[in-house]
């Protein structure tokens, strides 16, 4: 089969991969479409020393499995694979193991392949209602509303999210659909005109919000959070910045501002929020790129102003194809 | 009276004060003894820019009052001066008014001095079990309170306080009061030895704590804080340290982990624990100095090693003198 690996210096596209290896307890899936994360881009700098084949958001339909009902189902996976032994594991934080590997991120063959194994107990399957390129967004749906579960509830909240890329899109979405009253800020006018096409509320916020979500990925998102938030609201740290960066910690302190750091979410919540719609995902896909052009879909998706980029690996190569017009 | 100001430059004792003016509502209070805070120490390093009288940690009794029944009781007070009339005030914030100002602090006179005027709302009765020595730590305890104000529950936690200085000894004496299992880690030989003498738990903390609190005053505490505390766990940080100081915060995304700024507490707890003997203050004494022996009160503060210096206004000038041993 083929696969688009990393191997620590560039994106090598191998044709002979040897089809992954199924034990007990696995489900091999035939990927549909998988989509580039900002994670995807920054291992291509050196974030995590991974070594493999890249890609954690991906919709499939399962080859072979043990359970057979699960054969031809379409199917999205959860993306930890926790040892399973530790007590952080027994707690039924899995997600948390410091043994887990992550798929496509840690130790673990990712979704840029024809085919992808991992354990049958991570997989969802798909309601008809959610197409492939809709489903494809499960995983970074599912980390949107991990805010809502930490959080509880949002209902009425004062909420500004920085930060116009594909995850802040999302979880002013997901905050929006929770009953939060959501501002999204912004800097790139693509990017804005995405979200008020999606009915996303944007514009410079004010001061004194009961929670501010830091979607930025940039180092001075959580000054500008800090500065946002009102005393005692709540700052949520979505993404992760690579290395040590300056900041002033103290007005959390004086202020006592609750800071949240939030990852990984279960999937769930997002196929239910994908499948009634409260979520529109499709207007996010830049472009869709066959497996064999993936080093031109990295080099799309890095682009400034570009949200979501697809990899295709059952398309024939071709140029690239623009996505057709979202269902809704 | 007099007073021990801050004049910007260097601590002055002035002889000659006025009394303060006591509007309506407020109360005169001759001050028995206040303590020297490291906040008192930060300001004469140029901290918040404050100008006048110092002092934030006080016992004194009432002299001047609308209420003539407060006349001669013992009292301690609240620090913060909120403005009344902000919506931060109306949601019964007012510890974080943006407009407040705070007892020798921000715009406002401090305790040392003969006589300090704040509003009588901000008073609290002295039970006649606590002595002078050990009433004069109320607002450090209260804010050692804080914290499990805001954690609701500790009961059973794994607790590990970072710093042996004294609010590191003061919130370890709350936390297991409130039934955590605290461990307590410093690098100081002689606090170190205080906090066995008073049965704090101490030695090298191992990792996966529930909740780790910051009492360093050091920039590097959080980095060790997110160290030491387990996925989902919380990260308290009790001490403020101005400016920006580099900080990898990715650990707290990629383990979800909690951080809670927390600073002034209520007082009505830490009177009642106070009153019960379940936090014990008077062996943090290192010495007392009389009003006229301010400068060298703040020498011996920051002298490394020191726990709690006090002043005592009313007490005539001569050699420091040694605590009596506690209580208890």
């Amino acid at each position: 089969m083929r696969a688009l690996r990393w191997d620590g210096t560039r994106l090598v596209l191998a044709r002979n991969v040897a089809e992954p290896a199924r034990r007990p307890g696995d489900a091999l899936v035939r990927v549909h479409l998988a989509g580039i994360c900002r994670t995807d881009l920054e291992i291509t700098r050196g974030y995590l020393d991974f070594r493999g084949t890249l890609g954690h958001e991906w919709i499939g339909s399962v080859v072979a499995a043990d359970d057979a009902s699960l054969i031809s189902r379409r199917v999205v996976g959860e993306i930890n694979l926790p040892c399973g032994a530790c007590p952080t594991c027994a707690a039924a934080l899995g997600r948390h193991c410091t043994g887990r590997r992550v798929v496509g991120i840690v130790g673990a063959d990712g979704a840029f392949a024809d085919l992808l194994v991992l354990p049958a107990a991570n997989l969802h399957l798909v309601p008809d209602a959610i197409s492939d390129r809709e489903a494809v967004f499960t995983e970074p749906v599912a980390a949107a509303y991990e805010i809502v579960e930490q959080l509880r509830d949002v209902e009425g909240a004062r909420v500004v999210v920085l930060g116009d890329g594909k995850l802040g899109l999302l979880v002013a979405q997901v905050l929006g659909a929770a009953g939060a009253r959501v501002r999204l800020a912004g800097r790139h006018a693509t990017k804005l005109a995405r979200a008020a096409h999606l009915g996303i509320p944007t514009g410079e916020p004010e001061a004194g919000a009961d929670i501010v979500v830091d979607a930025t990925g940039a180092p001075d998102g959580i000054a500008r959070a800090l500065a946002l938030v009102r005393p005692r609201g709540t700052v949520v740290l979505k993404t992760t910045i690579a290395g040590r960066h300056a900041v002033d910690l103290a007005p959390a302190v004086i202020n006592e501002v609750t800071i949240l750091g939030s990852r990984c979410g279960a999937f769930p919540p997002a196929l239910d929020a994908l499948a009634a719609g409260r979520v529109r995902v499709a207007p996010l896909i830049d472009a869709m790129y066959p497996l064999e052009a993936g080093d031109r879909a990295f080099a799309h998706a890095a682009t400034s102003g570009t949200l979501k980029v697809l990899i295709e690996p059952g398309c024939t190569p071709s140029a690239p194809r623009r996505p057709t017009p979202p269902r809704r």
